[in-house]
């Protein structure tokens, strides 16, 4: 399962000392090739975290030989001392592994603004290389969990090869929540090119959709590592498929256990002139507080969801959108349309259909509600 | 006080029935002139409300003779009826005064796709006319209130002449939280060129710059009606002033009212390269729902600060961004600055400073938390 279902794969997850308590909060992902081919993804936010500007020199390389992975601390924020941390943390591990730090990844999540525990961080990295394994894709994804409840794997299985992954972290790639990583495998062969063009197709349709709450993290990563040790080169079509299935899977997991959302919500748009205007009116809708709190008073607010597709530069005309809530047509021509009583809001998933009447493109974001929870959980919460 | 402190104004507020209850929620505001020069300004969003479109098209001419206001429904996606809805409030308000439907405008609030109770409304419009007096300010006030727990009123004195206002809906022009309604009445004689140039501008730098959730309603209006019965060509200059303070004293009503908020929000963007880099990112920091639970939480989380900052296109370089909050600069040159255990952050006004090191330009965007309570208020009520 997880990272370590393709062959050529090791991982290990370990309770550093980063996070207080005993619980595990760094994990250790390395590849053992043949192949070291590797793509990655990283936030859209100008301020970026010390692990993403190693992270971004490090796959300028195209290669990745392992990936240190720590919660408990996002290491953003922290200047230049910030950034000489990151560094030595992919030293350490580069020495564990007999290796290069130049083809070693980093990725953090937590606390923004404070430096790491280096110590403790550093004999966790040790201690992580001496338990490294190829059953340890779990622990690995235990590790990395902040304010999720539980862990986020998946795999899939191509013709002669795996695809695996772990994520955490209630959000999206961009715009983002908590800090979304994830690390996905794979056995297959492939160049770095080609991994990167994969990469950046499956998640642009699938984490890139994602918008529990429109903040984007200072620390968001998704990275592709290929081991070959399948010796498979795999139909890149239906090796497309099967990471965006991964992707797919993953982010579903995370819109799930996304911070204090009792309710997940997709945004189907259709009848698009294009499928940026979907999308753009998707995420118009996908970001209104108000309407995210009438989901979660199960209120078929329409009016919400037209005040948001209002807002938005694309191709439409008012008095000829139609809304439908749960299947129930309840706007049509941008007026009311069926009785809004029949819209059964109860069950935990909710689609929300517009019909821009503009042409035949489609796009679907996902949200989640607004709720006194997430409130709760981010008065709380210092990150 | 309030829009007949003015002379040439009188203004009445009715319990028409379009509320349930014995509420007042229809408001009728009255230009006696001698001069009828008056201007607007209206939502930016492309789904606009029938009153909305019915008052641009009557503010096409510059001259209003008066406006009819209603709590209780926004007549916002109610198609060609709800046009002709607004048409007829407008014909009976022209009937009871005598005058032409042409220079009257209506503005709407309430739930968002519904008809108006026509029957109580014109019943309303008649009975307002017929209780139109000098001291009516107050009771115009009082009726265009939803959310609002308390009228929304300022006026100010200029030399020889008066300004006064009314607003209504915790929220802001654009985009807007719950509809903003608010009409603003002078005495001092100016062309309906003047008044709009003066409203625009008052507008940009007030309203504009309240972001209380990011939503923009259908329904916003702000009209601006001269009398000209004080006989005073205002100094232009002086003029502007006086309508910008009225406007700044009713948005920080409006602000201080919001729904659900504990904490009144000041964002303060200097050091820009220009002033709209500083409003957006002021804007952007203000749309931050961790941000917002965070100040909720009396918690000076500056990362989340960083964190939307970087969202934008704005000039500046991450690590030369500083950040105060409540004059504590907590963090410098992108990196923990002062100890953050220094911010007091009991106040209810909490001011954050974001120095970006790329200008001399500043512009202030004001918000509230982000709290259960709003969460409670907008999954109950049904806009």
């Amino acid at each position: 399962m997880s990272v370590t279902a393709p062959l050529g794969f090791r991982a290990a997850g370990v309770a550093a000392g980063i996070k207080s308590g005993d619980a595990r909060d760094l994990a250790l992902v390395v590849n053992d090739g043949p192949s070291r081919a590797a793509a990655g993804v990283f936030t859209a936010n100008r301020v970026k975290a010390a692990p993403v500007l190693w992270s971004q020199q490090v796959l300028a390389g195209g290669r990745l030989r392992a990936v240190v992975l720590n919660s408990g601390g996002a290491n953003a924020c922290t200047g230049p001392e910030g950034f000489q941390d990151t560094h030595a943390t992919a030293e350490k591990a580069a020495e564990a592994l007999a290796d290069s730090a130049g083809e070693i990844a980093v990725c953090s999540t937590g606390l923004i603004g404070e430096r790491l525990p280096m110590d403790a961080l550093l004999s966790g990295v040790e201690n992580a290389a001496g338990q490294l394994s190829r059953d340890g894709g779990l622990a690995a994804a235990d590790a990395i969990r902040t304010t999720d409840t539980v862990s986020k794997i998946s795999f899939r299985r191509g013709s002669g090869y795996m695809v695996g992954g772990m994520a955490k972290g209630a959000g999206m790639l961009a715009p983002a929540l908590a800090t979304m990583l994830c690390v996905i495998t794979t056995d297959a062969e492939l160049t770095s090119e080609e991994l990167d063009a994969v990469l950046r197709e499956a998640t642009s349709q699938t984490f890139d959709r994602l918008d529990t709450d429109g903040c984007m993290s200072t620390n968001d990563t998704v990275l592709l590592l290929a081991s070959g040790a399948s010796g498979v080169r795999p139909d890149l079509a239906e090796f497309g498929e099967k990471v965006h299935e991964v992707c797919a899977d993953l982010a579903r997991q995370l819109l799930v256990d996304a911070e204090g959302a009792s309710k997940a919500i997709a945004i189907e748009v259709v009848g698009a002139a294009s499928e940026p205007d979907a999308v753009k009116v998707g995420r118009s809708v996908a970001r209104s507080n108000l309407l995210k709190c009438a989901i979660h008073g199960e209120d078929p607010n329409w009016g919400r969801v037209l005040a948001a597709v209002g807002t938005t530069d694309a191709e439409f005309e008012p008095d000829r959108l139609n809304v439908a809530i749960n299947g129930i047509w309840i706007c049509r021509g941008g007026a009311v349309g069926d009785d809004r009583s029949k819209v059964d809001m109860r069950p935990r998933d909710v689609t929300i259909t517009i019909d821009l009447s503009a042409g035949t493109h489609t796009a679907t974001v996902h949200t989640t509600d607004l709720t006194a929870d997430y409130v709760h959980e981010n008065s709380a919460y210092s990150s």
